[in-house]
Protein backbone atom coordinates (compact mmCIF):
# COMPACT_ATOMS: atom_id res chain seq x y z
CA UNK A 1 0.00 0.00 0.00
CA UNK A 2 1.81 3.11 -1.23
CA UNK A 3 0.90 6.41 0.32
CA UNK A 4 1.34 9.92 -1.39
CA UNK A 5 1.03 12.52 0.50
CA UNK A 6 -0.30 15.47 -1.45
CA UNK A 7 -0.12 18.37 1.08
CA UNK A 8 1.95 21.14 0.59
CA UNK A 9 4.38 21.68 3.19
CA UNK A 10 3.57 24.83 5.71
CA UNK A 11 6.80 27.12 6.63
CA UNK A 12 7.04 30.91 6.19
CA UNK A 13 7.62 30.77 2.37
CA UNK A 14 4.62 29.37 1.56
CA UNK A 15 3.31 31.98 -0.68
CA UNK A 16 -0.26 33.08 0.14
CA UNK A 17 -2.85 34.91 -1.36
CA UNK A 18 -2.54 38.55 -2.26
CA UNK A 19 -3.57 40.38 1.11
CA UNK A 20 -4.27 37.42 3.16
CA UNK A 21 -2.48 37.25 5.99
CA UNK A 22 0.59 35.41 6.21
CA UNK A 23 1.98 32.33 7.51
CA UNK A 24 3.64 32.45 11.24
CA UNK A 25 4.95 29.50 13.18
CA UNK A 26 6.91 30.87 16.37
CA UNK A 27 7.73 28.80 19.62
CA UNK A 28 6.03 30.55 23.18
CA UNK A 29 8.23 27.62 24.87
CA UNK A 30 11.51 26.83 24.26
CA UNK A 31 13.70 23.99 25.78
CA UNK A 32 16.86 25.89 24.95
CA UNK A 33 15.41 28.69 27.47
CA UNK A 34 14.81 26.29 30.26
CA UNK A 35 11.14 26.02 29.66
CA UNK A 36 9.97 22.45 30.03
CA UNK A 37 9.03 21.53 26.29
CA UNK A 38 9.08 23.16 23.29
CA UNK A 39 5.43 24.43 22.17
CA UNK A 40 4.37 26.81 19.12
CA UNK A 41 1.78 28.79 18.34
CA UNK A 42 0.62 29.15 14.52
CA UNK A 43 -1.29 32.35 12.49
CA UNK A 44 -2.79 31.66 9.09
CA UNK A 45 -5.34 32.12 6.69
CA UNK A 46 -7.04 29.35 6.44
CA UNK A 47 -6.87 29.29 2.92
CA UNK A 48 -3.54 28.96 3.06
CA UNK A 49 -1.46 26.24 1.62
CA UNK A 50 -3.55 23.18 0.94
CA UNK A 51 -6.87 23.26 2.39
CA UNK A 52 -10.41 23.23 2.03
CA UNK A 53 -13.43 25.78 0.39
CA UNK A 54 -16.60 25.30 2.20
CA UNK A 55 -20.07 26.69 0.83
CA UNK A 56 -19.78 29.83 3.37
CA UNK A 57 -16.63 30.96 1.61
CA UNK A 58 -18.77 32.57 -1.12
CA UNK A 59 -22.21 31.74 -0.02
CA UNK A 60 -23.59 34.23 2.79
CA UNK A 61 -25.88 31.57 4.51
CA UNK A 62 -23.42 28.75 3.27
CA UNK A 63 -22.50 25.61 5.40
CA UNK A 64 -19.27 26.11 7.30
CA UNK A 65 -16.40 23.51 7.00
CA UNK A 66 -17.61 21.61 10.09
CA UNK A 67 -20.26 20.62 8.49
CA UNK A 68 -18.67 19.00 5.12
CA UNK A 69 -19.37 15.32 4.13
CA UNK A 70 -16.26 13.36 5.73
CA UNK A 71 -18.04 10.63 3.01
CA UNK A 72 -17.52 12.80 0.43
CA UNK A 73 -13.75 13.51 1.19
CA UNK A 74 -12.96 10.38 1.55
CA UNK A 75 -13.06 7.69 -1.10
CA UNK A 76 -12.33 6.24 -4.72
CA UNK A 77 -10.88 9.56 -6.68
CA UNK A 78 -9.45 10.16 -10.42
CA UNK A 79 -6.37 12.15 -10.63
CA UNK A 80 -7.04 13.69 -14.07
CA UNK A 81 -2.89 15.10 -15.77
CA UNK A 82 -3.62 18.34 -18.21
CA UNK A 83 -0.45 19.51 -19.08
CA UNK A 84 0.46 22.94 -21.17
CA UNK A 85 -3.02 24.10 -19.69
CA UNK A 86 -3.67 27.58 -17.93
CA UNK A 87 -7.77 27.82 -18.32
CA UNK A 88 -9.64 24.64 -18.17
CA UNK A 89 -12.64 24.49 -19.82
CA UNK A 90 -15.51 22.60 -20.74
CA UNK A 91 -15.00 20.87 -23.41
CA UNK A 92 -10.86 20.44 -22.72
CA UNK A 93 -12.57 18.53 -20.08
CA UNK A 94 -14.86 16.59 -22.54
CA UNK A 95 -12.10 15.58 -24.71
CA UNK A 96 -9.70 14.49 -21.99
CA UNK A 97 -10.76 10.57 -20.29
CA UNK A 98 -12.32 11.35 -17.13
CA UNK A 99 -13.85 7.62 -16.52
CA UNK A 100 -17.57 6.97 -15.92
CA UNK A 101 -19.49 7.70 -12.77
CA UNK A 102 -16.36 9.73 -11.19
CA UNK A 103 -17.74 11.30 -8.20
CA UNK A 104 -14.22 12.83 -7.42
CA UNK A 105 -11.99 14.39 -9.11
CA UNK A 106 -7.86 15.92 -8.55
CA UNK A 107 -6.46 18.32 -11.71
CA UNK A 108 -2.82 17.90 -11.86
CA UNK A 109 -1.47 20.84 -14.04
CA UNK A 110 1.82 22.35 -14.47
CA UNK A 111 0.67 24.18 -11.40
CA UNK A 112 2.24 21.20 -9.27
CA UNK A 113 5.95 22.27 -10.63
CA UNK A 114 5.64 25.93 -8.11
CA UNK A 115 5.30 23.66 -5.07
CA UNK A 116 7.78 21.00 -6.15
CA UNK A 117 9.99 24.38 -7.30
CA UNK A 118 9.34 25.99 -3.51
CA UNK A 119 7.98 29.17 -5.35
CA UNK A 120 7.88 31.52 -2.41
CA UNK A 121 5.91 34.09 -4.69
CA UNK A 122 2.64 33.99 -5.50
CA UNK A 123 1.99 33.54 -8.82
CA UNK A 124 -1.28 34.97 -10.55
CA UNK A 125 -0.84 33.05 -13.73
CA UNK A 126 -2.00 29.62 -12.38
CA UNK A 127 -3.69 26.85 -14.28
CA UNK A 128 -7.55 26.88 -13.33
CA UNK A 129 -11.21 26.37 -14.05
CA UNK A 130 -13.54 28.06 -15.84
CA UNK A 131 -17.10 28.46 -14.76
CA UNK A 132 -18.37 26.58 -17.85
CA UNK A 133 -16.25 23.99 -16.92
CA UNK A 134 -17.48 23.67 -13.35
CA UNK A 135 -21.20 23.16 -14.51
CA UNK A 136 -19.93 20.92 -16.93
CA UNK A 137 -19.07 18.88 -14.24
CA UNK A 138 -21.49 19.47 -11.55
CA UNK A 139 -23.55 18.34 -14.56
CA UNK A 140 -21.94 14.87 -14.29
CA UNK A 141 -22.39 14.37 -11.35
CA UNK A 142 -18.52 15.29 -9.58
CA UNK A 143 -19.14 15.65 -5.88
CA UNK A 144 -15.15 16.92 -4.96
CA UNK A 145 -12.68 18.38 -6.98
CA UNK A 146 -9.09 19.29 -6.04
CA UNK A 147 -7.00 22.11 -7.77
CA UNK A 148 -2.89 22.13 -7.37
CA UNK A 149 -2.81 25.86 -6.86
CA UNK A 150 -4.42 28.16 -4.37
CA UNK A 151 -7.56 29.07 -6.49
CA UNK A 152 -10.16 26.36 -8.48
CA UNK A 153 -10.91 29.93 -10.26
CA UNK A 154 -8.84 31.96 -12.74
CA UNK A 155 -6.90 34.98 -10.62
CA UNK A 156 -9.36 37.29 -11.97
CA UNK A 157 -12.50 35.68 -12.37
CA UNK A 158 -12.84 33.80 -8.38
CA UNK A 159 -16.27 34.02 -7.72
CA UNK A 160 -18.32 32.41 -10.71
CA UNK A 161 -16.20 29.07 -10.85
CA UNK A 162 -16.73 29.08 -6.56
CA UNK A 163 -20.46 30.24 -6.69
CA UNK A 164 -21.41 27.15 -9.41
CA UNK A 165 -19.45 24.22 -7.36
CA UNK A 166 -20.14 25.42 -4.20
CA UNK A 167 -23.97 26.26 -4.92
CA UNK A 168 -24.18 22.70 -6.07
CA UNK A 169 -22.75 21.48 -2.47
CA UNK A 170 -19.41 20.32 -4.35
CA UNK A 171 -16.19 20.48 -2.07
CA UNK A 172 -13.29 22.47 -3.04
CA UNK A 173 -9.86 21.34 -2.53
CA UNK A 174 -7.02 23.94 -3.25
CA UNK A 175 -3.42 24.10 -2.83
CA UNK A 176 -2.26 20.19 -3.95
CA UNK A 177 0.63 19.25 -4.45
CA UNK A 178 0.41 16.56 -7.18
CA UNK A 179 3.52 16.64 -8.35
CA UNK A 180 4.68 12.76 -8.08
CA UNK A 181 1.66 11.24 -8.69
CA UNK A 182 0.49 9.85 -11.94
CA UNK A 183 -2.60 10.39 -13.35
CA UNK A 184 -5.31 7.23 -12.64
CA UNK A 185 -7.20 6.14 -9.78
CA UNK A 186 -6.41 6.52 -6.18
CA UNK A 187 -8.06 6.30 -2.55
CA UNK A 188 -8.50 9.82 -1.29
CA UNK A 189 -8.32 11.02 1.97
CA UNK A 190 -8.94 15.01 2.67
CA UNK A 191 -8.81 15.74 6.36
CA UNK A 192 -9.72 19.50 7.05
CA UNK A 193 -9.49 20.76 10.36
CA UNK A 194 -12.89 20.51 12.43
CA UNK A 195 -13.20 24.40 12.45
CA UNK A 196 -16.51 25.34 13.69
CA UNK A 197 -18.48 27.27 11.08
CA UNK A 198 -15.50 28.33 9.11
CA UNK A 199 -15.25 29.49 5.41
CA UNK A 200 -12.27 26.83 4.84
CA UNK A 201 -9.79 25.12 6.82
CA UNK A 202 -6.26 23.98 6.19
CA UNK A 203 -5.98 19.87 5.67
CA UNK A 204 -3.85 17.08 5.19
CA UNK A 205 -4.77 14.89 2.16
CA UNK A 206 -2.82 11.71 0.88
CA UNK A 207 -3.92 9.36 -1.84
CA UNK A 208 -3.42 5.66 -1.56
CA UNK A 209 -2.42 3.27 -4.47
CA UNK A 210 -5.17 1.16 -5.99
CA UNK B 1 -18.80 1.61 5.51
CA UNK B 2 -19.18 4.04 8.88
CA UNK B 3 -16.93 6.76 9.01
CA UNK B 4 -16.78 8.03 12.86
CA UNK B 5 -15.21 11.71 13.22
CA UNK B 6 -13.10 11.53 16.63
CA UNK B 7 -12.11 14.80 16.67
CA UNK B 8 -12.91 17.51 18.48
CA UNK B 9 -14.70 20.90 16.96
CA UNK B 10 -12.03 23.83 17.05
CA UNK B 11 -14.24 27.12 18.64
CA UNK B 12 -13.39 29.77 20.88
CA UNK B 13 -15.16 27.90 23.73
CA UNK B 14 -13.01 25.10 23.35
CA UNK B 15 -10.64 24.52 26.33
CA UNK B 16 -6.68 24.95 26.00
CA UNK B 17 -3.79 24.11 28.12
CA UNK B 18 -2.47 26.77 30.86
CA UNK B 19 -0.74 29.19 29.69
CA UNK B 20 -1.34 28.37 25.73
CA UNK B 21 -2.78 30.64 23.48
CA UNK B 22 -6.05 30.87 23.05
CA UNK B 23 -7.63 29.55 19.72
CA UNK B 24 -9.09 32.20 17.77
CA UNK B 25 -10.50 32.37 14.22
CA UNK B 26 -12.18 35.86 12.97
CA UNK B 27 -13.00 37.26 9.39
CA UNK B 28 -10.46 39.30 7.57
CA UNK B 29 -13.38 39.30 4.61
CA UNK B 30 -16.93 39.39 5.37
CA UNK B 31 -19.86 39.55 2.53
CA UNK B 32 -22.14 41.46 4.15
CA UNK B 33 -19.08 43.88 4.36
CA UNK B 34 -19.24 44.41 0.63
CA UNK B 35 -16.07 42.00 0.31
CA UNK B 36 -16.07 39.45 -2.88
CA UNK B 37 -15.95 36.74 -0.15
CA UNK B 38 -15.59 35.74 3.30
CA UNK B 39 -12.57 34.54 4.80
CA UNK B 40 -10.99 33.80 8.21
CA UNK B 41 -8.04 33.56 9.81
CA UNK B 42 -6.69 31.69 13.05
CA UNK B 43 -4.37 31.66 15.83
CA UNK B 44 -3.68 28.76 18.13
CA UNK B 45 -1.04 26.70 19.80
CA UNK B 46 -0.33 23.12 17.64
CA UNK B 47 -1.50 21.53 20.78
CA UNK B 48 -4.95 23.07 20.82
CA UNK B 49 -7.54 20.56 20.04
CA UNK B 50 -7.03 17.30 18.42
CA UNK B 51 -3.32 17.40 17.66
CA UNK B 52 -0.22 15.06 17.02
CA UNK B 53 3.04 15.57 19.12
CA UNK B 54 5.99 14.98 17.58
CA UNK B 55 9.59 13.92 19.51
CA UNK B 56 10.50 17.95 18.75
CA UNK B 57 8.38 18.78 21.73
CA UNK B 58 10.04 17.39 24.56
CA UNK B 59 12.76 16.18 22.76
CA UNK B 60 15.39 19.26 21.55
CA UNK B 61 17.09 16.87 19.10
CA UNK B 62 13.84 15.31 18.35
CA UNK B 63 11.78 15.23 14.78
CA UNK B 64 9.35 18.00 13.61
CA UNK B 65 5.32 17.12 13.26
CA UNK B 66 5.98 16.87 9.24
CA UNK B 67 8.62 14.10 9.15
CA UNK B 68 6.20 11.27 10.77
CA UNK B 69 5.56 8.63 9.01
CA UNK B 70 2.15 8.25 7.40
CA UNK B 71 2.53 4.33 7.58
CA UNK B 72 1.90 5.10 11.09
CA UNK B 73 -0.51 7.57 10.96
CA UNK B 74 -2.60 5.12 8.98
CA UNK B 75 -3.85 1.87 9.77
CA UNK B 76 -5.36 -1.00 11.77
CA UNK B 77 -6.43 0.26 15.25
CA UNK B 78 -7.50 -1.05 18.39
CA UNK B 79 -9.34 1.34 20.45
CA UNK B 80 -9.45 0.27 24.53
CA UNK B 81 -11.93 1.34 26.87
CA UNK B 82 -10.99 2.15 30.64
CA UNK B 83 -14.10 3.62 32.20
CA UNK B 84 -13.76 4.87 35.66
CA UNK B 85 -10.03 5.09 35.86
CA UNK B 86 -7.44 8.30 36.13
CA UNK B 87 -4.23 7.15 36.49
CA UNK B 88 -3.39 4.40 33.53
CA UNK B 89 -0.92 1.92 34.89
CA UNK B 90 1.49 -0.67 33.25
CA UNK B 91 -0.47 -3.18 35.69
CA UNK B 92 -4.29 -2.14 34.71
CA UNK B 93 -2.96 -2.06 30.46
CA UNK B 94 -1.47 -5.64 31.60
CA UNK B 95 -4.72 -6.94 32.51
CA UNK B 96 -7.01 -5.43 29.96
CA UNK B 97 -7.37 -7.27 26.66
CA UNK B 98 -5.40 -5.63 24.37
CA UNK B 99 -5.03 -7.99 21.40
CA UNK B 100 -1.36 -9.70 20.03
CA UNK B 101 0.48 -7.97 18.03
CA UNK B 102 -1.78 -4.05 18.18
CA UNK B 103 0.67 -1.61 16.35
CA UNK B 104 -1.60 1.19 17.18
CA UNK B 105 -3.83 1.81 20.48
CA UNK B 106 -6.67 4.61 21.66
CA UNK B 107 -7.69 4.58 24.89
CA UNK B 108 -10.86 6.13 25.57
CA UNK B 109 -11.62 6.95 28.99
CA UNK B 110 -14.40 9.54 31.15
CA UNK B 111 -12.01 12.04 29.67
CA UNK B 112 -14.37 11.80 26.87
CA UNK B 113 -17.40 12.88 28.21
CA UNK B 114 -15.76 16.12 28.68
CA UNK B 115 -16.10 16.99 24.85
CA UNK B 116 -19.17 15.02 24.88
CA UNK B 117 -20.58 17.81 27.49
CA UNK B 118 -18.54 20.56 25.75
CA UNK B 119 -16.80 21.62 28.57
CA UNK B 120 -15.02 24.93 28.02
CA UNK B 121 -12.97 25.12 31.64
CA UNK B 122 -9.33 23.01 31.38
CA UNK B 123 -9.65 19.87 33.52
CA UNK B 124 -6.98 19.15 35.09
CA UNK B 125 -8.01 15.83 36.60
CA UNK B 126 -8.02 13.67 33.49
CA UNK B 127 -7.34 10.19 32.89
CA UNK B 128 -3.85 10.16 31.54
CA UNK B 129 -0.89 7.19 31.38
CA UNK B 130 1.97 6.96 33.79
CA UNK B 131 5.55 6.47 32.80
CA UNK B 132 5.41 3.08 33.55
CA UNK B 133 2.71 2.36 31.22
CA UNK B 134 3.94 4.56 28.51
CA UNK B 135 7.36 1.66 29.27
CA UNK B 136 5.20 -1.17 28.95
CA UNK B 137 3.34 0.00 25.66
CA UNK B 138 6.91 0.43 23.93
CA UNK B 139 7.80 -3.22 25.12
CA UNK B 140 4.63 -4.31 23.67
CA UNK B 141 5.70 -2.85 20.27
CA UNK B 142 3.35 0.21 20.18
CA UNK B 143 3.79 2.73 17.66
CA UNK B 144 1.30 4.70 17.89
CA UNK B 145 -0.85 5.61 20.89
CA UNK B 146 -4.03 8.40 21.32
CA UNK B 147 -5.77 9.58 24.39
CA UNK B 148 -9.09 11.37 24.77
CA UNK B 149 -8.17 14.56 26.73
CA UNK B 150 -5.10 16.94 25.98
CA UNK B 151 -1.95 15.30 27.64
CA UNK B 152 -1.57 11.90 27.24
CA UNK B 153 0.99 12.20 30.46
CA UNK B 154 -0.64 13.18 34.45
CA UNK B 155 -1.22 16.92 34.81
CA UNK B 156 1.59 17.43 36.86
CA UNK B 157 4.33 14.34 35.43
CA UNK B 158 4.28 15.79 31.92
CA UNK B 159 7.66 14.69 30.78
CA UNK B 160 8.37 11.09 32.21
CA UNK B 161 5.36 9.20 29.85
CA UNK B 162 5.67 11.92 26.83
CA UNK B 163 9.59 11.41 27.34
CA UNK B 164 9.41 7.55 27.01
CA UNK B 165 6.85 7.52 24.25
CA UNK B 166 8.63 10.05 22.00
CA UNK B 167 11.92 8.65 22.50
CA UNK B 168 11.37 5.08 21.25
CA UNK B 169 9.41 6.82 18.38
CA UNK B 170 6.24 6.22 19.62
CA UNK B 171 2.95 9.05 17.72
CA UNK B 172 1.43 10.20 20.35
CA UNK B 173 -2.00 11.59 19.73
CA UNK B 174 -4.13 14.13 21.67
CA UNK B 175 -7.37 15.40 22.58
CA UNK B 176 -9.22 12.80 20.93
CA UNK B 177 -13.19 12.59 21.39
CA UNK B 178 -14.18 8.84 21.40
CA UNK B 179 -17.42 9.15 22.98
CA UNK B 180 -19.27 7.53 20.38
CA UNK B 181 -16.94 5.03 19.51
CA UNK B 182 -17.32 1.34 21.59
CA UNK B 183 -14.15 -0.66 22.06
CA UNK B 184 -12.96 -2.88 19.44
CA UNK B 185 -11.01 -2.75 16.07
CA UNK B 186 -10.93 0.00 13.15
CA UNK B 187 -8.76 1.50 10.45
CA UNK B 188 -7.07 5.09 11.31
CA UNK B 189 -6.71 7.98 9.90
CA UNK B 190 -5.08 10.92 11.15
CA UNK B 191 -3.60 13.57 9.38
CA UNK B 192 -2.16 16.37 11.10
CA UNK B 193 -1.11 19.31 9.50
CA UNK B 194 2.68 19.11 7.76
CA UNK B 195 3.76 21.99 9.78
CA UNK B 196 7.87 22.41 8.82
CA UNK B 197 9.72 21.77 12.24
CA UNK B 198 6.97 21.66 14.25
CA UNK B 199 6.71 20.22 18.25
CA UNK B 200 3.14 19.08 16.97
CA UNK B 201 0.48 19.76 14.73
CA UNK B 202 -3.47 19.95 14.96
CA UNK B 203 -5.45 17.40 12.79
CA UNK B 204 -8.28 15.91 11.67
CA UNK B 205 -8.73 11.97 12.77
CA UNK B 206 -11.24 9.40 11.57
CA UNK B 207 -11.96 5.98 12.42
CA UNK B 208 -13.38 3.49 9.67
CA UNK B 209 -15.58 0.44 11.07
CA UNK B 210 -14.23 -2.70 10.17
Amino acid sequence: MKIYDISVTLSQDIPVWPGDPAFVRERVNKIENGDDNNTSRIEMSVHTGTHVDAPYHFLAEGKGVDQLSLKLLTGRVYVLYLPGVKLITANLLQNSEIPPRTRRILIKTDNSELWAKKTPEFYTDFAAITSDAAEYLVQRGVKLIGIDYLSIAPYHQGRPTHETLLKAGVIIIEGLNLYDVEQGRYMLFCLPLKLQGSDGAPARAVLIGV
